[in-house]
């Protein structure tokens, strides 16, 4: 049978992860790698097999019969605004668009295009996979109250935030969920928390060789929204110990639902535990790529969700043997 | 709009939960039970709202126009593989067949007569929402191995196992996961377990008046199958002592999966902790039977599982609230 035809829009950490992700799987193969950075260049610092194109992203058009699902792994911010109803024109995509306030409206924008196109849009663990759990969740315990807790952690957009701080050189926030916020409701609770109930903040800062470091703390303690309503450390580093301790990507978090049937507690939990939250998220993205090809092939077509998709239709096995070996 | 019309056959603890479920869902009115009990005795002893019908089995057929979906709620070892071919032929029906090595023999044979109907089998926790999280994990994380842990919580089976035992008046079976195994798993490693590393019985046991218990705990802890694998031990106790503390029907247990993306190690696990075992399995079966009606009326008939039915089919809420709130 011949391989299902992936090329990847954006080669970032989550563009990375997402290659990883078609070479470990038997039916993928990967065409070809879009940048906005020199093609050349690339080839030369990443370890790519020479079957791979490295091309500018405006070259992709050209490979629309050489492509059966193009992974965008652009930021939401925005390149997937833009990239997402532009492609989804003319290939099968799948990205992980994680703007949940604005998902409605860039599903539509998809949706609209997407006529002889397969779509799945906001893959990933939240939105994605977190999701599934929560749907999950309140429509078998409808008489109950459904948690998400992020991490432990680094979260780019809070990181980002202290680095824009004048003085501040590099900096890693983490995201915590508080322990007792956590425990309250596997006991079978369902609380009201406040913010800082549920999730505390801690910041590692290196900051230039001249700063004023109390004043560095107070800003970040009290910037709204990003840190003034949690309980939020800042520690102060060396740049060695920063790139030795914080240069990685690990993250997780729990989607924790909390109901009762009658006078009975029944509690159900999801958790992830990553090293690699952008590999992790490629990985998904791949996974459900497997389904947005199939799923065009049995013309369904338009914008799509995780909640859209039988999970028949993303696994490399085949229907009888899913039934056999995992159900 | 009108509500999804639900009929149960077998009114014990499953569909005793079931019925509680769908008391509980806003779309949903339970039309009738259908017993081999005597149908006027449970009117008595049961609080059941008058609109309820309470019939024999055999009376089942003639209400066909007054019922979208059956539940079935029967055993698995007898009740299920002649009334599922059975019903399955005249109405959509939802079950929680378990008996994993005979799941593709007992579909084919619903699927064989379900030509206007759709019947989604082995609905229930396992096989159900541990199957479909043994699916996604081993999809997304193919380079990884997943585990099933069941636990703590009373075995119906081995319970039954125990009381057939001579002297034996009752007994109750916990299966406990081994702590220091999930520890293994959750840390990241992928080890082989011998199942004894996987799971330990306790057994607590009351015996008739004349009974030799030394031969008892010898017979319980040798039977094979059973308890021969397993670090097993045998307490006994009092009739009063079971009765207060071994009345309920607790169970749970995790789907764990250790998998990596190059070199790093990302582990996801979802689990369960349920005060009643019987009420959890019945609102996941009436969950499924609003997927069941909803498929019907979009014509897909036939026999599915929890791996054909997308996650919008499940929810009381429509997608595009699905989409704005949960995803």
């Amino acid at each position: 049978m011949s391989k299902i035809r992936i090329g990847i829009i954006g080669y970032g950490n989550v563009g990375k992860g997402a290659a990883l992700a078609v070479n470990g799987a038997s039916d993928m193969e990967l065409k070809a790698i879009f940048t906005r950075r020199d093609p050349e260049k690339l080839r030369n610092t990443e370890e790519l097999d020479s079957s791979v194109a490295l091309l500018p992203i405006s070259s992709a058009e050209s490979m629309i019969d050489d492509i059966d699902v193009l992974l965008l792994c652009g930021g939401s911010a925005t390149d997937l605004p833009e990239q997402g109803p532009h492609f989804a024109k003319m290939f099968n995509i799948v990205d992980s668009y994680d703007n949940h306030a604005k998902i409605p409206e860039y599903m539509a924008a998809i949706d609209e295009v997407a006529k002889k196109t397969t779509a799945i849009i906001s893959t990933g663990w939240d939105p994605g996979l977190f999701s599934m759990m929560r749907l999950l969740s309140e429509s078998i315990l409808p008489d109950g109250s459904t948690y998400t807790f992020w991490g432990e952690g680094v979260s780019q957009g809070h990181s980002d935030a202290i680095r824009r701080i004048e003085g501040v050189k590099l900096a890693a926030q983490y995201t915590i969920p508080v322990e007792k916020a956590v425990e309250t409701v596997r006991s079978g609770q369902s609380p009201v928390f406040l913010a800082r109930e549920k999730h505390r903040r801690d910041c590692f800062v290196v900051t230039e060789s001249v700063a004023d470091k109390a004043e560095i703390e107070k800003t970040i303690k009290n910037m709204p929204h990003y840190f003034a309503d949690f309980d939020t450390s800042v520690t102060f580093i060396e740049e060695d110990e920063f790139i030795t301790k914080h240069n990685k990507m690990p993250h997780g978090g729990m989607v924790l639902h909390s109901g009762k049937t009658c006078d009975n507690s029944q509690v159900m939990e999801f958790s992830l535990k990553l090293e690699s939250n952008p590999e992790f998220t490629g990985s998904i993205m791949v996974t459900f790529a497997r389904a947005a090809f199939r799923m065009s092939k049995d013309s369904i077509y338009g914008a799509k969700t995780v909640f859209d998709v039988p999970l028949t239709y993303i696994s490399e096995k085949d229907r009888n043997t899913l039934i056999k070996e995992l159900l």
